[in-house]
């Protein structure tokens, strides 16, 4: 539709008093986006993007994400005037205590907020994963009769987003998987958070992204009918991911500080009366929006909602034609329960030995099937994390609904692209590599777990076991690491069986992300312990494995490949020694009082944990009278074998210490 | 010198040989780059490179880097052939335990390894690192008579390292500061570990590159002449990094797997008898070295080691004219003591009350006039982590000299790049951003940590203090996620002078990484406890901070801002409370038990510890019976102090919680 300029400058200038006046308020917060960027912000929400904002998570919307997400006040702003649930009492409680509009966006917090952002570089990979999310979503669901999805993933960063190695991963992914659902907005102004851009990049930006295979415009970031047309043949573009640079004055309008490192901020608020007269906002008026531009944002909201009651039309027919698709796109909804996959999943033989990472390989197959809708991949190491989904092919640009996704040798953004896909909420992404380099896509781990994710991460090769390799590959603190992050399940489980029981508790969470921590090595099939004790016992975190035969008086306690040195100690050390298998701290400490202290009964000091890592976090369990066996250095190049005995991780070593406990 | 075309392909197949022969008598281990980059390392290693075999940590030589360490036989077989410490039998025991040749490269194990690598990427990075190193020393030590640095660093990788984020950050650093030391080879094979490359990138490298501000070459890898004039080419061009695309064969010289996925790693060791065949190598003697290549190299070292003498006249000429500059030299040698650095850093006003990032501003300045060579930088956070070295300015392509680098949005390559300077030993490296982002950085800490470098971490903002930027910018696990880390130090002061400590204890330490973690918030002085005790006490890692008055009934223990909540709580609680500041957990963990015991006396159990952070790990310090206040959840968007408060992070709830001990 043509653009009216008068009435989207005004809302452009409008937004930035808002930003003003939400800024100065609280005395925090950044102005140089909104400022910067308000007739990008009017020409999205006044034109371009598709949405409704009484259905803020209609499927078929188009998706905005504000990567630089310090520039908060943007969002929010657009997001009040388009008539999403966010009152102007919302803007006036920026950054306060419990508001819908925190310091960074958050998921959950904000309706029309699609991905938490702040943490930069984040939101380009995550909107790399919506892209993917949504192109998937075609593939497996449009038909020849009928379209659901077909929108565009619109992001927004600036020169921090555009430098971390997390973005640049992403772009390189998006281009050689052409996502051409994918438009970029590099709102370039030249200047970041410390000084002028120059003193930190330089490079011939256009000429960079053309050679990996994007689309690029360059334009002028104020010009209303420039933007339009940028965007417009962006959502005309086939086979390219878009980027759009647009030359933009940081601060716009705050004359002071406009156009340096200074506007970047709150430095630019003192200046407000002066800014907020020179923007032809009301002296008197703070958080000022002018009736025409109330009437403006309301017809068009009409516009939107109309063409999403065309789309709702559509999705019935579609509905009605294609019933299995229809119940396929509502299985995303459902919760699958622990129990019904683990009833899918067949048991291991008694006799068998083989690496979790093996046996998981399998159970994937057979969860994979009972959850149509579960994604994966891996980053290069498919031959050695071995979750390929085998009823299925790769995703790449002529399969988009392939269910394996070589994400390259990028973990970081393979972990925020997951979340990108976990926050479109379609599909249950899972992705895989080493254990130890969880450290890379740390970043995107923690994301996940602060917005609810239900990513899971298949990371194998979780110890010294590693061996060879040796100690730049062998994860010792890589498990306590990550048993830290609020939120975050580590399952490391301590047989196959046990294995079954960590997919089945992963598949069954959905307010949040799981890692299973699968070994290299072989290891044997614990069959002193019940399978289904095994296996349901993980659900809990800990349970108690090897029920001692007197009473009470020593408590082995274990995780993963380590159990069995447990079990083997307790025959050894006699009737009162009782097993506790720990394959999840955090689901053990979620659990009641009463059940932990079943398990663990507080008057039992004589304790001994065992774990091929770093001791700390295993103190909370064996107190101050107790020892934990473990490795608090790094390891070293040898066969995993002989690393574990060289590093006293065996059987001997829990006997030892017990004995040594008076 | 012109090339021996003869005499270097035939070492470069017995290259081949040595690699076949380890990685096939351990039956682990990569084939695909050492193979295919035979000829490389014939040209680098027997024509290219300046060193000398015999001082292996020569300050002029040439840095050779293996970015792609999994190909770690390379490095191995080149460093044996040209005459380094590192026998036949050495490259025997490739991978076995205690061996000079583990899986991946290790510094500090082997002579002529210039740094850890494996870790995909990281080598660009430090290489990199090494390279702004040598920039540094030629503009601080050559002078218009003599010149001591005149070296170039050249940096091998493969797909693998060229698709992470740590190297595309290094490649934009580099290009922007023109570090035109910096020769990076990319063996383009086109083969990625689990398949052909082009299902996981693709665009044009070359245009890439240049875009970015390299040049760049494009070679076949496997023609000994091109290789050459590639390097001599490279090593000519000023005012660019310069990178040298390398065509190669993965595996050559193994046809059943050369140009595969399955070359990569140790799968083509089954074919070694056919492949040693038609490599011309004996079939009856593994680990084969012709007389004629031995003869070769050992003449090629004389030559080196002319060259190196040469440079020690010119270095003792220098030395005598510049003495100044000849000890400033050799102060990279020095250790400096904690005792002497706190002499120079002036006691802060009793009265004050400022943030430990503010108080680190000023001990900074104290102990950067002390260390000469104590460079810094930040990423884009100066005005914020202010760790600027006020007497000095930026490091740039017009100033080497300069103490300040501008690392950019680039957390990543910044840590990764402070390894490369730490590991070319000249300089000691400090870098700083937010303490939350520390997860982009932690797989470069991790390696400093192994490695052992003495690099400084200035990471502030380290708890919900933060406030108003919200959860995605509030560390709670942060400082937890780092303790874990083997032989990383991380101290959190308790106030300014506890700051004092720990900028001393961080600098003295010579064998490791430390991390200060420093508040965005004023916090007081707790001038209850002298200044001399606060500050000697952060060397130990932990203290009595207040004595009780009567006989010991409880244990108040707490860590950076919280310190103040325990000791205000100990005033309420009476005579028998101790109040132990534990600022650094691996400080205090390395004390004798004489003085852990004296600190922390197992007879007494009534323990609460407090620290706005995750609670598990001080259970090592608590124990079962005691109580640990603090934040296992995310933070929250306001006001730090309303955050805090929220939180429970308060004196009130270690009162309660001590009396709710029995």
């Amino acid at each position: 539709m043509p653009l009216q300029t008068d009435i989207l400058s005004l809302a452009a200038n409008q937004a930035r008093g808002l930003a003003i006046d939400a800024v100065h308020k609280c005395n925090s917060g950044h102005l140089g986006l909104p400022l910067g960027c308000a007739e990008i912000g009017a020409v999205l929400f006044g034109n371009v993007l598709a949405f409704n904002p009484d259905a803020p998570r209609w499927l078929n919307r188009d998706r905005f994400v504000l990567s630089a997400g310090h520039g908060s006040m943007f969002i929010y702003s657009w997001l009040h005037l388009s008539g999403f649930d966010l009152s102007l009492e919302d803007l006036k409680n920026f950054r306060a205590l419990h508001s819908k509009t925190p310091g960074h966006p958050e998921f959950h917090e904000t309706p029309g907020i699609e991905c938490t952002t702040g943490p930069l570089g984040q939101g380009i990979a995550n909107a790399t994963g919506l892209a993917l999310s949504q192109a998937a979503a075609a593939a497996r669901f449009n038909t020849a009769e009928h379209t659901i999805f077909d929108n565009h993933v619109v992001a927004l960063a600036g020169d921090g987003c555009m430098q971390e190695g997390v973005a640049l991963e992403a772009i390189s992914f998006a281009a050689h998987q052409k996502l051409d659902n994918l438009i970029l907005i590099y709102d370039s102004n030249d200047v970041t958070l410390d000084a002028m851009a120059n003193k930190s990049q330089g490079g011939d930006d256009a000429k960079r992204f053309k050679a990996l295979g994007w689309d690029v415009q360059t334009i002028d970031g104020h010009d209303l009918n420039a933007v339009l047309k940028a965007f417009n043949k962006a959502k005309k573009a086939t086979g390219k991911p878009q980027l759009i640079i647009a030359k933009t004055t940081i601060a716009k309008g705050i004359p002071e500080v406009a156009g340096t490192a200074k506007g970047h901020g709150e430095g630019g608020a003192k200046f407000s009366d002066g800014a907020r007269s020179g923007l032809g906002l009301p002296a008197d008026q703070h958080f000022f929006v002018s009736d025409d531009v109330r009437a403006y944002f309301a017809g068009h909201k009409k516009k939107l909602v109309r063409n999403y009651k065309k789309w709702v039309k559509t999705f019935e027919a579609w509905k009605a034609a294609n019933p299995e698709k229809a119940a396929l796109l509502d299985s995303r909804n459902a919760r699958i329960s622990a129990a019904h996959l683990l009833e899918k999943t067949p048991l291991f033989p008694a006799d068998a030995k083989l690496a979790t990472r093996a046996a998981g390989q399998q159970i994937l197959q057979a969860v994979a099937a009972e959850l149509p809708l579960l994604i994966g991949g891996s980053a290069d190491l498919y031959g050695s994390t071995l979750n390929y989904i085998a009823s299925d092919k790769d995703f790449d640009e002529t399969n988009r609904a392939g269910r394996n996704i070589r994400f390259g040798i990028r973990e970081h953004a393979m972990a925020s692209i997951a979340n990108g896909i976990a926050y479109d909420g379609i599909f249950r992404p899972s992705v895989a590599t080493f254990l130890v380099f969880a450290d890379y896509s740390r970043p995107a781990m923690r994301l996940a777990s602060l917005s609810k994710l239900p990513v899971l991460y298949i990371y194998t090769h979780d110890s010294v076991g590693v061996g060879e390799d040796g100690p730049t590959h062998q994860p010792v603190e890589t498990v306590s690491g990550l048993r830290v992050i609020p939120g975050f399940d580590v399952i490391r489980p301590g047989d196959p069986e046990e294995a079954a029981g960590a997919y089945a508790a992963a598949l069954e969470r959905t307010d949040g992300p799981t890692l299973l921590s699968l070994t290299r090595q072989a290891i044997p099939l614990l069959n002193d312990i019940p399978p289904h004790i095994r296996r349901a016992g993980v659900l809990k975190g800990g349970y108690v494995a090897v029920q001692e035969t007197a009473p009470l008086t020593t408590i082995l306690m274990a995780s993963g490949s380590e159990l069995q040195y447990a079990v083997n100690a307790a025959k050894i050390l006699g009737e009162g020694t009782r097993v506790v298998s720990m394959p999840c701290f955090e689901r053990f400490n979620r659990q009641p009082a009463e059940y932990r202290e079943a398990i663990l009964p507080t008057a039992v000091r004589k304790r001994v944990a065992i774990e091929a890592g770093v001791t700390g976090l295993w103190y909370q369990y064996v107190g101050l009278d107790g020892k934990v066996i473990g490795i608090d250095r790094f390891g070293m190049s040898a066969p995993g074998a002989t690393v574990f005995k060289e590093l006293g991780i065996t059987t001997e070593a829990v006997v030892t210490a017990v004995q040594s406990l008076s």
